[in-house]
């Protein structure tokens, strides 16, 4: 199977790249040559964001998600080095943990083994206490906070959308239902191609505040005003399309049926209970709306003990967090008929579940994944959880996968041998 | 004596501007009308700048002071409802300590006394772990950073300021001394007048990113750029001048001086060491650069703590945090002779000494002071301390101290005698 992975190749590695070897934003100023901004959209540049993932609060608005007055939770350690865990990429070339770590610009990582912290590494811009955008793992919290509140009767999955937002009656959403929406079901005009700057992911940046205005623009400037005006074309429940207005709609059928900001509901649902060591924070909108589609940013160990949540089926710092029932229908995952005309090649017999992708592989995994490399892996059956970041020059994870799923693949495998 | 609060008489009471009645940046949406927005200034018109000192990360871009990985210190109780505590206030109207919250505007009071929290209150949008903008308050934590950088050899006060900062040869501060910056007794072409947009406070503010850019703006677009272009008046060294760009030079030479960023030193240097509560944070304009005049959001107890650190000698949590001669230095003050031509109607006798304004009052106190009312009152004497949070309608204190600083003496009294 051969999958080009002709944008990394091309790209100064990890180690060219280093954002504290290339001076991003160090020196005091920092010189013009090594500045990250925001107005000029060059924190999107590579390499500039290696050093932007690990640095996004100082670029644009966020809001909180305070993790309570608590403790920490523990998260035991037994330290394992699996650096040289051996694996062979989608197109042939052999392959150690370590390796792949650097290839595809991680961040960081952290590996859990039967709840233990069995490996954790540090690159780039990144520290242990310093939250890094999620992007779409994002999602995957919006759909379990969302199943959460299913769980508890506040939203129905069967019920259309304008149950909750009748504001959205002539817009695409207008027709479609819950359940469509938490799967990507829907069909709508939107598309999603980050390289594409008529595209339009790049309008709902320009509207939820992640990318700059231009001088005369008058489109919406809210989150919510552009949800409102999205267009339906094709059928709604036929076939799972990636389209991140999906899941900024199923946040606001969240803060209507909860009555809480995103922050909050993030906060009391998940954040506090699982013993979160830092806040994580939103992005936000002009009138203060987080990004529930992309707009999240969390600490490494955070993101491995949300993990962790699910593959305990929800239980974690000595309570229940995220019902059974929600995890094993996010596990059980959708259906693969429905998900196959997407043509994820590095994905064949997946399906998209609740916000979650589910690999249906002989151990039922599944992932929350974000563009650049940003992924929590779930492995129920070699009970291994890995969380990470990174800041891969490839907007998208065609080039991430054929590296890092077999080397998951392959140290799943090693653990369960007791390798 | 009179002092006028026109302002305030003329503006709502903070029952009738109080946010959350108002409804201020609620509802999923807000509506337009109860919208807090940075874009167009509206944040800091009055009433919204009641909702917005509380949730400043919302509107601007932020960097974290890391609170560390450790337990937040105890801040030992006894409760005791000093709310009746009399008073007078400067134009002869009888007070109570509650009334005095109220009538300024009180978003948050916590109340040190031998080292106890006695009396906690919060109001309007703050909330015990929500920081709220400590404006000039900011200030007197850059001095005494500066003040531990001196003790510890870093920084020489009696050096030009071009020492650390070349770059600053041909501005006004081309022939200042640091102990002039840091006792602001420069003699600048700069205004601060904060109802006037014109006054260069303002122009500050664009660049720093505290205020939007009009439409054609060519002016300095980062603090640094700002500070280098500040043209001198009179002559340095004569006369205290409060302008807040002597502490933004004063953050640059601690930088310098510390090759730590403004954020990292205050971290590493007070807000680890004091056992905060929260995370604090700084804006930071559009390179990521704190504003170290302005800039600093804390919750209500974590600014207790670093007062009682003051207080204290520089001691709390088990340790020496600020060596005792920084903080008898600020104690001691600095020369009233220089305070007086300023016309502080409101503080006769006082001075200012490393960015702390000095009462030489009966009891020695000393302040920290931002101009909507927050504050840090420290009573050695009566061995008490005050932290507060407030959203004045007017900016600046002539309207609050004629209030505040009676009712702070009145219980500083009552406290003394056990009451």
């Amino acid at each position: 199977m051969s999958v080009a992975t002709s944008s990394s190749q091309t790209s100064p590695t990890a180690a060219q790249s280093d954002p504290n070897t290339l001076g991003w934003m160090q020196g005091l100023p920092p010189p013009q040559d090594r500045t990250v901004a925001f107005a000029d959209s060059s924190f999107r540049n590579f390499p500039e964001l290696r050093w932007a993932w690990s640095n996004i609060r100082q670029l644009v608005p966020t809001v909180n998600v305070w993790r309570g007055a608590g403790p920490a939770s523990v998260l035991p350690r037994a330290d394992h080095d699996i650096g040289a865990s051996a694996s062979v990429t989608m197109d042939g070339r052999p392959m150690t943990f370590a390796r792949m770590l650097e290839e595809t610009y991680s961040d960081g990582i952290a590996v859990l083994h039967r709840g233990r912290l069995i490996y954790e590494r540090y690159f780039g811009a990144l520290k242990p206490h310093k939250p890094h955008i999620a992007m779409s793992v994002t999602k995957s919290f919006t759909g379990t906070l969302a199943g959460i509140l299913i769980s508890e009767g506040r939203i129905d999955p069967q019920a259309p959308v304008t149950d909750y937002l009748p504001e959205m009656k002539s817009s695409a959403f207008g027709d479609a239902r819950v359940r469509e929406v938490m799967d990507m079901t829907t069909g709508l005009e939107y598309t999603e191609v980050y390289t594409d700057r008529n595209s339009h992911v790049w309008a709902l940046r320009r509207a939820n505040g992640m990318a700059p205005l231009e001088p005369g623009y008058d489109g919406p400037t809210t989150n919510f005003d552009f949800l409102c005006v999205q267009k339906k074309q094709g059928e709604h429940g036929r076939a799972f399309a990636y389209k991140t207005v999906n899941t900024d709609v199923l946040a606001w059928i969240c803060r209507r049926a909860s009555g809480l900001t995103l922050a909050e509901l993030l906060s009391e649902r998940i954040w506090q209970p699982i013993g979160a060591e830092e806040d994580a924070h939103y992005h936000v909108d002009r009138v203060g709306t987080e990004s529930g589609g992309g707009g999240l940013s969390t600490t490494l160990r955070d993101l491995a003990r949300f993990g962790e949540t699910m593959r305990n089926h929800g239980r974690f710092n000595g309570r229940q967090i995220v019902p059974g029932s929600v995890v094993e229908d996010i596990a059980r995952g959708g259906d693969p008929e429905k998900f196959k005309p997407a043509g994820y090649t590095t994905l064949p017999g997946a399906s998209y579940r609740n916000q979650w992708w589910v690999t249906h592989n002989a151990h039922g995994a599944y992932m929350a994944r974000g563009i650049h490399g940003q992924g929590i892996y779930v492995d129920p059956k070699a009970e291994m959880v890995i969380a990470r970041y990174a800041s891969h020059p490839a907007a998208g994870n065609v080039a991430n996968d054929p590296v890092t799923l077999p080397a998951y693949m392959a140290l799943a495998k090693d653990l369960m041998a007791g390798g």
